[in-house]
């Protein structure tokens, strides 16, 4: 049912997918689904911990682990990838809700509260001297970020196991395109 | 008009928004709007052009200079950077457009010609030696894009001027986050 849901509001925008093309796409009348879930709010929330849920235990290891912070941002980095390509859909919807419902607003919010735990980590490691201080740490965690969220875009498993396009991103994070 | 849809596709989704919304926000009957466009695909066509001619402009230039491939594709980042910070509105939609109707799928193809062009010129760039030959060129193009594109995310002018954001994003794609 979550997958269906997610499946809609990916193709056609969260807005534009009602309950009805919900309940349709299932084979189901809307009053059975409302018997499972109360609204399509909570559709969306659910999806929504999918993703987070995973992002944000990642980013509690990151804080906890007393490794230094380069190491820990880089294993971010790519525990991201790892869970974006095995949750690409749920990753999808949640990179594309835009908060003009309380549901949404409440999802755009956890998001921030991620990007700030990678912001925090990226001036740690600029601290330590690990990662170069003459780019904004709020500028370089939207841009890496930028390239691990773009697996949404073009992810499929046909284009290399999440193990190892994981090692591709935090090699180009790290080290870039130049050769050394 | 233009910009008043492009605003409407943007925050509403393409499907979602109508030709009387877009006459609604411009405060004019749908009959007026109907006088100076034909349809809402018409709309779109025109908006994806803003974003996608200048980009393609740039590309045209990487592909005749006689610089070497690592030059041309450095410039391209950047160029590419300076025409999304330049064209936000009408970069997002041509983003985030997928193609359900004859007007989105061109957009889509144009979109796909530009990204072969990036790969291109990153194979030759890795055959002449300037970017790292282990990273798959189709992969290493999207990831790059992926950093540029996710300006459409968090870019607002008092992020720091064109300029400046250009460098930053063509020094991390080719050296990256580590210390030298």
């Amino acid at each position: 049912m979550l997958t269906a849901a997610v499946r809609l509001f990916n193709t056609h925008g969260y807005d534009a997918t009602s309950m009805f093309d919900i309940a349709e796409s299932l084979g189901i009348t809307k009053s059975t689904l409302y018997h499972h879930v109360s609204s399509k709010e909570q559709l969306l929330t659910m999806a929504v911990d999918q993703a987070l849920g995973a992002l944000e235990e990642a980013a509690r290891e990151a804080l906890d682990s007393p490794d230094p912070a380069t190491v820990r941002l880089r294993r971010l980095i790519r525990r991201s990838v790892l869970v974006l390509a095995e949750r690409l859909e749920f990753v999808t919807l949640m990179l594309r809700v835009h908060g003009n419902t309380v549901a949404e607003q409440h999802a755009v919010d956890r998001r921030r509260a991620f990007d700030r735990i990678v912001t925090d980590l990226m001036k740690q490691a600029q601290a330590e001297g690990g990662v170069r201080a003459d780019v904004d740490a709020a500028t370089a965690a939207r841009l890496i970020f930028g390239m691990v969220n773009s697996l949404i875009e073009w992810y499929k498993p046909d284009r290399g196991v999440p193990d190892s396009i994981a090692d591709t991103v935090s090699d180009l994070a790290f080290d870039g395109l130049r050769t050394h």
